[in-house]
């Protein structure tokens, strides 16, 4: 049903299965252990960082298939998306999948972008088994956007390091595991920021207008959720996030980033945290969705950002639209609560 | 209800509106008095061919809002793609559109990916006006896909031309108009072609690959529809997929192609037929949609292919991965003449 901007869904959709990948540096993540598998070579045994990021999206394709319990042949349809021009990470990893594919382009709000379809198709009955994937890397996305490592470009304070990992989600209309009860799809905001190393402060406003729609569309308050995930607005992204919040007169539920979570604020931190279509994803499979499924948060918020820029439209200096997708997740334990007499 | 891969709507949606742009050569266009609008300068008084493409797309956002009489905050979904590195026409296009967003890349499939997906959505109720939107600009992809303009690089027979056009569609769950029975989304197949001066080879093999699900899925036979709408094979293509359709014993409606019909066989005809995500948009708006409101053609396919590859997978020497979509398209002629006693 739709209130506005957000799809409620009456009879939610449930992730049946998740899986999460990473790199290197990802290998040393505060949240390691949630991790299906960890890869020690960030080129994956690959002669280029593209195909290595194939390789990433594949074995995280892999476990997520192995852990659902499903061949290649039982996928209705795919949704997947990454940052490496024209999609390629994603088109190149679904030759081995044969299975129905719709290519995305939403770059770090990919994966919201991905499961909220994915979970539209579920919940609509046009899919028994969709999967929602993205992949990002690190080496990959440097010479996509800003310049080849080899030139050994300095990194501002605020600049994100775009994480090499990949997440997947299977969604089916009913069976047991975490619901998506709703989900907002976000307008395109462009408050002028054209830094192609301060994402965070371009993306903060268009998750403040996604938050603002679902608020108004759902009236739901922010003390019924545990949390609210933003991916990947940073260190930057997050303080300006609360300003705007504070200037709209708009309660927010407690915050926490994807990218700052994926590398901690300890020795391992980067820069202004993570960011990249593989750091929300491999975030909600390694942290949030084990979470709900242990019952240690009942109610969330998955809110991924993406800047829309290109190194074309940077070196045209243009500024960067950004956008900012909505998921609203909920613990079976909350559901096993309602049904209680 | 899903079939196979095909997803055959019980309550079929209805594209409600559409509208076609285009440039320079197109105004030459054996369709030409289907466009809605028609530019006589390819940079549409913008400084860059980038910048062109936004226009364009945005000319063709205004007159289809027009045409349904749509003002731009009653638009509840955007489906949208275009060519250029991660999908920047469509992105920059939706900051002057203050509507939910969902960014799609298909390559030159993209069209038939954000119909089929607009109609999904429709038809589960999850939107009441849904547009599905896209673009291509020649001197963009060039740039963007092989060499730019200035390097003067000579064409080989094979070589498609991406078209300046832009083409979008406004769905809705019921009304008047073109009715949207069926979707299959295509599966990627790569049967080894690396020449991107060759794509209608490249893409036969995933047309003929969503055709025989689609056939297989639904039981439907050839003769019941008056045409097959491939976009877009080109002239290369086209004769491949007779092959191909030939080896498999696939009997195929008769078959037009977007690409050969767009710049047509006579003096202005180009290479090997047109191609882009705005091509086979355009044919759809300007000629298709057209031809089945004015009970011209009682049921069609519309199957649009995408070549998958980017620059950077063309360098290091990969093949180039295929997708078609299909969508079925009915005119309201056929459903009167159902409900005749």
């Amino acid at each position: 049903m739709r209130q506005g901007d957000t799809l409620c869904f009456e009879n939610p959709p449930v992730i049946r299965a998740f899986a999460a990948v990473g790199g290197k540096r990802e290998a040393g993540s505060p949240l390691k252990e949630g991790f299906d598998r960890l890869y020690t070579d960030n080129y994956l045994g690959k002669p280029s960082w593209e195909q290595a990021e194939q390789a990433l999206q594949t074995g995280c394709l892999e476990q997520l298939l192995a852990k659902a319990g499903l061949g290649p042949g039982q996928v209705d349809l795919v949704f997947a998306g990454d940052l490496q021009a024209q999609c390629t990470a994603s088109s190149y990893t679904m030759r081995g999948l044969d299975a129905p594919f719709a290519g995305l382009y939403g770059a770090c709000s990919t994966m919201a972008e991905a499961l909220g379809l994915a979970a539209c198709m579920a919940a609509a009955g046009l899919g028994q088994r969709v999967l929602a994937l993205t992949s990002s890397h690190f080496c990959a996305a440097e010479r996509q956007f800003r310049t080849p490592l080899d030139y050994g470009g300095k990194r501002t304070p605020t600049a994100q390091w775009t994480a090499t990992a990949a997440g997947g989600c299977l969604v089916s209309p009913s069976g047991e595991g975490v619901r998506v009860k709703a989900v907002t799809f976000g307008r395109v905001r462009d408050y002028g920021v054209k830094d192609i190393n301060n994402m965070g402060a371009a993306m903060a406003p268009a998750a403040i207008q996604t938050l603002l729609h679902f608020f108004e569309d759902t009236g739901a308050r922010a003390e019924e959720f545990d949390c609210l995930y933003t991916g990947d607005l940073g260190r930057v992204g997050s303080r300006l996030l609360a300003r705007l919040a504070e200037n709209e007169g708009l309660a927010l539920p407690p915050h926490r980033d994807c990218g700052c979570l994926l590398y901690g604020e300890g020795p391992e931190a980067v820069g202004a945290g993570g960011s990249g279509a593989g750091c929300s994803a491999s975030v909600l499979a390694a942290h949030i969705l084990p979470r709900l499924l242990r019952g240690e948060e009942k109610r969330v918020l998955f809110v991924a950002t993406g800047a829309l820029m290109s190194q074309t439209t940077f070196l045209q200096r243009e500024s960067i639209p950004c956008i900012a997708h909505l998921v609203e997740l909920e613990s079976p334990a909350a559901k096993e609560r309602e049904e209680e007499p």
